[in-house]
């Protein structure tokens, strides 16, 4: 598959990035929707969306491309971007790359007939991206937590792949870091990393010892039960999905500092993260 | 399940501390096969294989149960154990604990029939082993290599648990490690850690780079043109499983030193592995 | 030595930390300097600088002590506390714990015949303080630079604590990491842990090779010579207490992104800033 | 200083590998005290200590040079080759390395005229000496621990180079290190990279608590008291230089594994410890 001209639609700073990227690699690379990207977009011909959809055969939409169902994700612009009918038609015949893409296709029947790829359906995107993830929750918590790693008590909630990134880099700050997660295999795979590990009950029970409280799992976990039991002075991070896994209301009902850290790749690194969505776009276009 | 009278039949050094372990916590064991181990058995039953057998309720047969398809894998003991059909019928009604439960099920339709439980298809146990395993090959490789880890280039073939807890232990010693992997998820997970990671066939091309090589794939993947591009002062160790990934007679034509690692947890942590048996037992003892 | 009342006298935020953690701790702690503290001083009595002095026995001033050779360092406060000679009367007989102590004595004769023990010449003082700075260091760089540490070349200039934390930190996040130092036994101790480490010339010669450049020295290592080899993208990082050693002006000509991140401690952790000059003082009131 | 004829003469399997490395380089290299040496000698002229000594003009002996205070310290030959009056003459003149230069010139006051450089008073080389240490003594632990490292809780005394490199060795594996030493900054240290660190006397106190317990002093610190107090299986391992730090009639008594281990780099690393010694020899002959 020879796919010459492409058109980056909507998205964050890392979708910028991407663009950028791509017209940097001799790619013809027609845009829309960053106007208010705090990096020029050099070597990209910015345009109206339909157009840019219209002159390319490759259709890169961000991840999520929608967060009200309605229209396209574009926080870098004031201009609404409508998934309608019409947007929908431009896209046919085109390969559409998409984050998420449950999203698009739940918009209509015609969306759901589209010729789309998820890259973030791709195992190496997700393993990248954790990592990024990772690398910025550091930052969060060194930013928002008064004291050092060094020497704090961690719990993490959850044994996904960001996880399995962020558990060991906060142990080698020295961090005295536990992960609660449902199944005995996790517990096995953090114990053998010489971490403790434990059901989500346990750490329920054991909620008051910990300085440093990350959630990873999209379901009420670190419910009002739970933050009743924490420490006075704990900070509490939702790295989760939306509707994340943390009660915030019961945290500031007790005063405790909790807050939610969402697209961390893209705002912590947005040149990575675009390259990771490039490389997995070209990656999927070479297997096709 | 209450089962309270155990017998441990057959295998290494860990079988022999699993029952000395199991006697410790106040059950009964019945020992068969660990005429030669070093170590005592204490506070355990020594007896024949029948007798052990018909004594008790749960059965623990090592991994694998049998290495030439007739006789219990009894390195311990100058007696065979014939896994006949007279064993086969004291052992119905039982639970019987094994290793590769697949080894006992082809000696005949009557094992197969047996209630089996296979310790060594239990997620957990595998993590933990593959932990153990990997201190062990750390060891090895030490002992073997007349260099420091520190400084040298590692290539490890294939990406699956053992390498997962190896690498890094190879890395954070110094080692400038490369992972050779079939799957580009595998070269994102070895790579976002910060080492290298990329095709067997570039593995191949880069051979000579290598001061160790460790391979971990049950598959000719170090076959005779591999070895022939290998680095004069190179040394390479097999983990895979019989019938191993390195062709040991190309490296001996070469007079490079090759060697094969097998069984690493039970010669290097016996009681470590014989705890992990026991607690994977007790979890399906529990859960049943 | 049994002292039971502190004053606590200007300083940042670890030191307004540190006011309440004596207070915490049931001690009579006089305060001044802390208008515009973020944080409330809760158990302490706020007063103006003379008055908190007299009442004192044991005094604690920051680090360091002044800015400008003439006034307290208060940079939460708007008022001006002049260090004349009604003040260094007042400190006069008072146990005088200070960071850098040399700047109070250069003020005058008098003030350098005060009983003064500096907490900031104490080597456990200070092998905290770099972990500290080190961790702050971290979320400077994670924040700043638009990739993941991950993947990217990083230079360190110089050997001293804050390297030796920071250097493992950030091979351990995945990045590339080389240290420049003077000393081939400074090389000897980073090679013998996997990095790279060569002399400042080689740096030099290097420049353009590296993403993230930080230094740690306080002397002209980053002139305009090395900024004119480094890579368009890379980002600078100063750490040297000032004037520091990036040639910053030579960096905004080229257009690359540079700056300094000082007092990293009392920024990330102000409360474990504060514990380690807690746990300073007390130390030497113990040993005296 | 050029100087091309070396003489290598007595010593261990690092101190053969050195004469091979150095012939290798193309360096005319005289030998002796090599006759029981595993590793063929390639490229070097094998002839008796007085001849060798004779016909080079710089002169390499073994660290430590004797064990008796009369004759060379040759392990890898048969034959006694007396430190006389007459072997020092032929020395004199010569450039001589030696590692513990006072143990030759105690032997006599001609003996100390001599022209000695001691590799073993250089930073650099103790460095990378105390690294190779480290690996050699993790071998050790994984094979004579019947536990994994993973999960086991770590004492180790003392805490100079070999420490600074096998304490994060062994918590990089999973295990719980603690170290004592004598001064807080040292505790600073280890406790700013997470781990324990408190004085000798605490670390009796806690005894029972520790599976490992490595001595790095050379002084009696686990003396009987401390083995009294230690658990029926712990396992313990003196690397400290004789006379030790560990009661090993003590540890018998109570039927306790312990053990000594010297002399690692040259048993685990000898080529790396061979080029160890020739880059610090040619280091301190470049600065001559």
């Amino acid at each position: 598959m020879d796919k010459s001209i492409f058109a980056v639609v909507g998205g964050d700073a890392r979708q910028a990035a991407l663009a950028n990227m791509l017209a940097g690699d001799g790619i013809t690379v027609y845009c829309a929707g960053f106007e208010q990207s705090p990096h020029l977009l050099t070597g990209t011909a910015s345009t109206d969306p339909l157009t840019a959809v219209l002159m390319a055969d490759t259709v890169i939409l961000p991840m999520p491309p929608t967060r009200d169902g309605k229209t396209l994700n574009t926080p870098l612009s004031t201009y609404r971007i409508e998934l309608d009918e019409e947007f929908c038609t431009a896209l046919r015949g085109k390969v559409v790359f998409v984050g998420i893409a449950g999203k698009l296709r739940e918009i209509s029947p015609n969306y759901a007939k589209l010729n789309i790829f998820d890259y973030y359906a791709n195992e190496s995107f997700l393993v990248r991206n954790a990592q990024a993830t990772a690398e910025g929750a550091l930052a969060e918590i060194i930013t928002n937590y008064p004291q050092t790693v060094c020497g704090s008590s961690i719990l993490i909630t959850g044994c996904g792949r960001i996880t399995r990134f962020l558990a060991p880099m906060l142990r080698n700050l020295g961090g005295k870091v536990a992960v609660a997660a449902r199944k005995s295999k996790d517990w096995a795979w953090i114990q053998a990393q010489g971490m403790d590990s434990f059901s989500f009950n346990k750490a329920m029970r054991r909620a008051k010892d910990f300085d440093i409280i990350i959630n990873t799992v999209p379901a009420p976990i670190i419910n009002e039960k739970f933050v009743d039991g924490v420490s006075d002075n704990a900070v509490l991070i939702d790295l989760a999905s939306l509707p994340g896994g943390i009660d915030f209301e019961a945290c500031e009902r007790r005063g405790i500092k909790a807050w939610r850290a969402l697209g961390l790749p893209g705002k912590y690194s947005p040149t990575t993260a675009a390259e990771i969505i490039k490389e997995t776009v070209m990656l999927i276009l070479e297997e096709e």
